[in-house]
């Protein structure tokens, strides 16, 4: 019986595990990749404090080894379901069930597919949804970046060094990206945005070959011929497993020390509903979670 | 006019400097020191993720760096008062007035006094609230730590390597501090405790030379001799400039988008009602202010 058992090895679940063995917890970290958390995916990382600008998985690589000399067992599972059984919570993984006092769900968000034909069965032969990962497949060619929010314009920047063109589809007509982005995208020489627009469909036989693009605003219709679509229209929560207080997205509604609706089982990171989804937001409700989580198992107040 | 003013230069201002200037926000950042925080004056840092182990005063430089590599601007001024002029905030310093669209607060909070006789008058002269600060003036000699939460038990041990012996005085029956801490004092040789007791009396001409120690639950009154008294009873904040809402102890309250009572106006870090208080929360803090500011300024809906 673990005093803690945390889901998720991104920077949520680091910082919780680093602060959940200084509160003295019998903690363990579950994580069903390598290396964890989105922003492992990110190329370059300008905002977390302290570090002026490193790469995604390097600093995930930092964050592992703190908490791995902190002393958190990290370990190799996927979790498939989480039953609270009120004192004892049951977390059932690919490699076996756990019991704990209680549980921290740090599962963060993945990509949200836009739902339109061609997209699933283009995955992997032209859609994208991480530029860091896929951008290299794609030199000298030319790409379609869908969304105008913070990660759509970081990976259209990204991309923009390796690809011929980029064209950026959006649905609005201004970009809501941070300005320092906004900026470096509108003076980027390859990169041309179509305003008002989406995608209806993706076509092509073996890969990519074109889209079906609508401008909202005057309704026109019009085929593209396109090498690849990298798509950023938001994020979906990895939460399906458990069964605690969601909003109408599916993120865990917790209160500010990270309680959900379930006593005993916290939530920390991409994977709540919050205005801000940052390393540092993430390690930060890392650190409050893992408080809470003392304090209700050890019943020893901590506050200030 | 600025768009946003940032008061206090310690984790959580730095952050929101960070983030502003990446939110395009015409921002400056006020600290009446040359580094600031309360973490600058702590020796070890290790819960801070992504540093394993790291100075206080170093991590400090490192944001510092940071903030000033995207280009915040840290004028050194101390703030007097801020009025809420409604479209416009009015900050008063000790160098003039600036004109905000709004404003951080995220100037920290300061350690707590005993408020018994003879503590002010032998502040500097044996009492002190900062082993880091203090600690070498009492090499080879007998120190006392008041409290028992993490600022005690680690202040004891960073004394317990240069002094003769420390003598943990706290008023409860238990340590507050974390688990790692507890187990690192109970393990110290020269560390010894006195549990259920308060100090009612600082003694001493020139510097230090004895406490009145009061024991809670049997009355019992004694002298002791001693050379230094070190104080962690808590923080009070540094908020009396500023006429929003704020707690009994002094704490600005917030929702969590930093909000407080007046609009435009934002806290973040130790200053604000919280249940935690460390680097990577104030940092978190920080954020999330300045994605407040932006929106209020550019009235941008920039959520996801």
């Amino acid at each position: 019986m673990y005093d803690l058992v945390i889901i998720g090895g991104g920077p949520a679940g680091l910082s919780a595990g680093i602060y959940a063995i200084r509160y003295g917890l019998d903690v363990i970290v579950l994580e069903k990749n390598e290396i964890s958390g989105q922003i492992a995916l990110t190329e370059i990382v300008e905002n977390y404090p302290g570090f002026k600008s490193i790469n995604g998985m390097e600093l995930m690589e930092k964050f592992k080894e703190h908490a791995q000399d902190a002393g958190v067992t990290i370990q190799s599972s996927e979790v498939l379901n989480v039953k609270n059984e009120g004192k004892i919570k049951i977390v059932s993984t690919d490699s076996g069930e756990l019991e704990a006092k209680s549980v921290i769900i740090a599962t963060g968000a993945s990509p949200q597919h836009l739902g339109i034909p061609g997209e699933e069965e283009l995955i992997g032969k032209g859609v994208s949804y991480c530029a860091t990962c896929d951008g290299p497949f794609f030199t000298n060619l030319n790409v379609i970046v869908v969304g105008g929010g913070d990660s759509a314009i970081t990976d259209a920047l990204i991309l923009s060094k390796i690809v011929k063109t980029v064209s950026i589809v959006h649905r609005r007509d201004s970009l809501r990206a941070v300005k320092i982005m906004q900026e470096r995208a509108f003076s980027a020489k390859n990169i041309e945005f179509f305003w008002d627009t989406v995608i209806e469909k993706i076509i092509g036989s073996e890969t990519v070959e074109k889209v079906v693009l609508k401008n909202l605003k005057t309704d026109e219709v019009k085929e593209m011929k396109i090498d690849g679509v990298f798509i950023y229209v938001g994020i979906q929560p990895n939460t399906y497993f458990v069964d605690i207080d969601k909003n109408k997205s599916g993120f865990i509604i917790t209160n500010a020390r990270m309680e959900t609706s379930a006593e005993g089982i916290y939530a920390a990171g991409d994977c709540r509903e919050t205005s801000l989804r940052q390393v540092v937001t993430a390690a930060s409700d890392g650190a409050m979670a893992a408080l809470s989580a003392y304090e209700y198992v050890t019943g020893v107040w901590s506050g200030t």
